[in-house]
């Protein structure tokens, strides 16, 4: 596991590096894994300069300027929310790419509409924005290992569109 | 090595709770890697709302008021940084109790005076701050690692005083 994400880390290092654009990441459910495996590999205060754990609705609002309409409106975990959390993040550290990340790890929290499992990401990408939706299966360790994989891998895809 | 991670995520929780405290973190070297063990844990959200990755010196400046004269004088892995970082963060994610992590995880980046695998560590605990200074061996993932674990650690030890 820590092998493969560090191979991605690298990976993602090198698009950027390729582009000379930073990356910033807004984290919910992850809680910061998204960064931690960003900065897996040496040198990567190239590509990355900050990030933001924004666990309450509160901070994504306070940090990332995710309207608090939407919030009320949709909830945290939707396509909306993740939108703005990755817009407001790319603005905030002024950088060129963006992944934001919110959904239900469980053990709580899960509804019929919103399993536990469900995760939104949001991704920007030099003013292109796109949003995806993932349900994982496992606890909630499983959860999150597979939501920053899932992250980490999109992005590189992403880059070398 | 999680098992063991979780089991301090629910001690750090557990002593908050106690408490009606909520902690954040301010990191550098460590890219988001104490809040993601701090939110483990499920139930995280009660005493865990935001927390800052601020891997650049400007962003330790912008998102947690760390003085750039600081970070021009001593450097970004000292004492007094780790300080700044952790009172900032305090102050602006309005926490009780703030951790802050700067050091060098190599493999480059070291000096003499600052070899790979110091890192300073700054504790916020209700008005109360102190800051601790480690060198751990080991490549970067164990660098960061320890790091983690200490960070939490010594969080629980001076909550539990």
């Amino acid at each position: 596991m820590s092998a493969d994400m560090l191979s991605l880390s690298g990976q993602l290092g090198e698009a950027l590096l390729a582009r000379k654009w930073t990356v910033t990441c807004a984290e919910s459910c992850t809680g910061g894994g998204i960064g931690h495996a960003i900065t897996m590999k040496a040198g990567s205060s190239a590509w990355f300069n900050q990030g933001f754990i924004t666990y309450s609705n509160q901070a994504k609002s306070s940090l990332l300027q995710v309207q608090t309409s939407t919030l009320e409106t949709v909830g945290a975990v939707s396509q909306q929310t993740v939108r703005e959390m990755a817009r407001g993040a790319a603005r905030a550290a002024n950088a060129e790419v963006a992944v934001s990340v919110s959904g239900i790890a469980g053990p709580d929290g899960g509804s019929d509409d919103k399993p536990v499992g469900t995760v939104w990401f949001g991704f920007y990408v030099d003013g292109a924005e796109m949003q995806e939706r993932c349900v994982f299966n496992g606890d909630r360790d499983a959860v999150r290992g597979q939501a920053i994989s899932f992250a980490m891998q999109k992005l590189i895809a992403l880059l070398r569109q």
